[in-house]
């Protein structure tokens, strides 16, 4: 479809039907305004995979109208694809002075030449970007220095929230700045695409400070030394840990890379205050006593190469937790990640440490970052959009958010529930969602980035499940006897020792199966190779229930 | 150690620091009765593995001594390990009539021919088994028929509590017996085993009778077609669904195998009521109103090839789920399968359905069968040991059991928190801990019952993960020099195509190491492999970090 002049269209390139590799945009005539470049991680099912990220074609395609890269937070699910972004396109990033910090921390660990601009703006900022003018609210998360967007196009205002909650007691100056937002309302929103993580959760989200004063109370009752694991970029909560210290005179170690990297940016940008002399490293923390220090540390999602489960299975050097230590997981678990962090909080318990675990609003050591019904509800509210697009959620939240728009007077069809790559083209006030462009799943393995599509997966999907077979026959190329073989290798499959007649049996179906096409003089080696597989295969699978990769591999002399 | 004649000793072959395949075993004299024979299902780690069941080592070295495998209920955890078991040792089994339902249509299902001994008992059976004496008790869970179990032993009483809950309003007669359990305490016992599930959770479990009026509530609410998702051994709600459907004048169609025969099963041994003419087929569904039918299937924990998940995806043959239908899951999502249950609901949601989901707790559709901390108490108190092991958890679960345990009077030092395999003695009214029994995880892989072991899983892991090479070359046998190859086959590693000069490269690399040993004159094929393994490996790893499995094969002619 062409759009006309006054058409604005805003789609998603990832971020819908999925948490995670957020990336939206907004396109007006000859300008387009991508926000935010998200990661993924794969579940299980992607083996092997790193990293899932958005599938950027429309954007290398349409290079020349790029304006910016603006980035609403510096969570991996909004900048963690930058890096692979950067390699294909050289766009400017516009992003908060804390942002920015982990980006650049990002495009470093990539080695990444820096030659891509980064422009710092506040939520005071006002950018002219081709004939958009865009400018910005502060919202409250659980990271420092968050953005709402607004942009202002000839067809109207088009809001996009970021993540958010209402934090009407932050612990800090990162309030939701609600006169700004009403004002935005106040001045008519054409359309609000808004953040949809907790739309299944009832109620207003609880506020940070909730932590804190149960850290102090923790930090009081403890004798021993005291961990406690949260996401590095909490920043917040690591200043409400610090003040937890300040409090019981601790010292404070912190334990793991990104722990370590997320905190250095915090201090040096002014966002964390921790007193002279409070931080020691990780080998000083023996030489104190027990009640004298604390040790932040990352892992809180159990996984299983960080500092908590290393931690825990006793494989730190330098730090052993001991008898009467407390752990505190200031965290919940995030679907998925369960099984891990019981297994972690199993081995803590055997080590005879004291456990703080659960669901965060049972502990009241952690709170989500992302507004519950009762925060989307007043985010809508406030802006009174005309139309509304619920992204950053799997569907069932989509289609919850959907129901609170309308609940607050969003007329119905007004929402529109998107896939990634739907194109909502907004003309002349009437919107439609009648094109798509191309979006979809990049994978990372290692080095590769979108080497590894379907076949390779399928592939070690049946490797994974049933090991493979390879079996190697040596063929006179005149008489086309065998003359070497056949020989069989496993790996994935069975103890070839306690399997001596399952090879025997392969190894006469082989011979039988060349002997026979011979006799029928058949001698493609495709088709040899086909009736190989097939022969070999359904014994196999006749016999043990198992469908391994067969591989023949014939050899001509 | 050898024991003596007035020694009882207790040990677990499965079901400590996990939730799944549950065996216990007590053991007097010359007389050892083994209690439950359970499965367990492997998480994503164990690649291709299809079950995990107790390692019976020990018991194929006792035979002789084993008297019985008494079941105290029917759930997979309990029952999935028999035809396994049977298949190495015959040996009597003794359960409740519905449990002895299902463990004949497991039997059934591995075609296990029909000499083995299956003896109904009740809970006021009494049995003489060698030298020991035993009793049991009512207790109730989320299955009918469900026992504790008393070994009178001459050194004394053992009780085993099976799983259970306090339910003081059941919806059937399978109450707890209070009065029993208070007597069997009055009488004294030596060491009580009991069931640590919800060790975690405060306060009492609700009745399974308020899911029941939830159900009610929801029929009667309901337009379209209601599907009920739930597990198909849990009799008492499937037959709280048969009283909505009454109510409601709704038939009712029931879709699953384990389904149908479970619920077959209850009605033939009189544990479930369906009025004549209420069931009708999958194929019956859409001849009928949408508000005349409810249907109750499988699939409750996102199993993906079960009713639930075709349902959800448009894949159910005859039965379609329209806008406007209800879809209950009358179930909690088992940790680690959230995510897969959360995929269904956004399907569901996707087809316009009325979803009713998330935990037990808050939808009032499920109750746990496991007690609370409430009713563990309530256990400990009516029983009143001297010596205490919790089982049946994991180990925050078994940690916080010993709590409780001291919480209402049992000595500090008599909780034994043991590991699978531990031996708890008690010689002369003294408990110790010093041995142990062979005990592990057998793994069931399609036919094959334990042959895959750690090495063929670490070969499925690096298979999974990266893939593999096959490198194939052929050398002449009296120069050694290269005559046909070197050809490289790849699977689940990149595609060919996208990757010729990578292909390029190994070839050169493998020539140069042939050439290079070559030249220094060795030959060993050993060497030649190792080194080609280690050369393309390193250049893999430098230019992808991947490390694909690498089979380097050499044919001499």
């Amino acid at each position: 479809m062409k759009t006309n002049e006054n058409t604005v269209s805003i789609f998603a390139l990832g971020g819908i039907n999925e948490i995670g590799k957020n990336m939206y945009v907004v396109e007006y005539g000859e300008d387009l305004i991508v926000i935010d470049c998200g990661g993924k991680f794969p579940d299980e099912s992607l083996l092997g995979i790193d990293l899932i990220i958005p599938d950027v074609t429309y954007l290398e395609d349409n290079k020349e109208k790029i304006r910016a890269l603006i980035v609403t937070h510096g969570h991996e699910d909004h900048i963690g694809g930058i890096p692979y972004l950067l390699r294909k396109i050289n766009v400017p990033i516009y992003a908060t002075h804390f942002t920015l910090g982990l980006i650049e921390l990002k495009l470093e660990e990539h080695r990444l030449s820096r030659d891509t601009k980064l422009i710092a703006i506040d939520s005071d900022s006002k950018l002219e970007l081709g004939e958009l003018n865009v400018s910005f609210f502060q919202v409250s998360h659980s990271i420092p220095d968050c953005l709402g967007i607004v942009f202002h196009t000839p067809a109207g205002n088009i809001v996009h929230t970021g993540d958010f909650k209402f934090d009407l007691t932050p612990t800090n100056e990162q309030y939701s700045d609600i006169h700004k937002m009403a004002a935005i309302g106040q001045q008519g929103v054409l359309c609000l695409i808004s953040e949809s993580t907790n739309a299944e959760r009832s109620g207003l989200s609880p506020s940070e400070r909730m932590v804190g004063s149960h850290m102090n109370e923790a930090f009081m009752k403890a004798d021993g030394k005291i961990f406690v694991s949260t996401f590095a970029s909490n920043v917040n909560r690591v200043q409400q840990v610090v003040e937890a210290c300040m409090k019981t005179n601790r010292k404070l170690a912190l334990l793991g890379r990104s722990m370590v990297n997320v905190v250095s940016v915090a201090i040096e940008r002014g966002y964390l205050i921790v007193p002279e002399g409070m931080l020691i490293e990780a080998n000083e923390v023996d030489q104190l006593a027990p009640e004298k220090v604390a040790i932040l540390c990352t892992g809180s999602q159990g996984e299983p190469m960080a500092a908590l489960a290393r931690l825990a299975s006793g494989n730190y050097r330098d730090i052993s937790v001991y008898p009467g230590d407390t752990v505190i997981l200031a965290a919940s678990p995030i679907p998925g990640n369960e099984k891990d962090v019981s297994r972690i909080i199993d081995n803590l318990f055997q080590l005879g440490a004291n456990v703080t675990y659960g669901s965060g609003s049972t502990t009241g050591m952690h709170v989500s970052g992302h507004g519950y019904q009762e925060d989307l509800k007043l985010m809508l509210t406030l802006m009174k959009p005309t139309y509304f697009i619920p992204v950053h959620g799997e569907f069932r939240m989509l289609h919850h958010h959907r129901l609170l728009a309308e609940s607050v007077g969003v007329e119905p069809g007004n929402t529109f529930i998107i896939k990634n790559g739907d194109v909502v083209d907004i003309e002349n006030s009437i919107a439609r969602q009648t094109r798509r462009i191309p979006s979809g799943d990049t994978y990372v393995d290692g080095m590769g980035v979108g080497d590894v599509g379907e076949i390779v997966l399928r592939d070690r999907k049946q490797l994974s499940e049933d090991g493979m077979l390879v079996i190697v026959l040596t063929l006179s190329k005149t008489e086309r006897r065998i003359i070497q073989g056949p020989d069989t290798i496993t790996r994935g499959f069975v103890y070839v020792k306690d399997s001596e007649d399952l090879l025997r049996e392969i190894n006469r179906l082989v011979k039988k199966t060349v002997n026979d096409l011979q006799a029928e003089n058949i001698r493609q080696w495709n088709v040899v190779k086909q009736n190989i597989k097939k022969s070999v295969g359904q014994y196999l699978f006749t016999r043990t229930k198992r469908r391994p990769m067969i591989l023949p591999i014939i050899i001509e002399i």
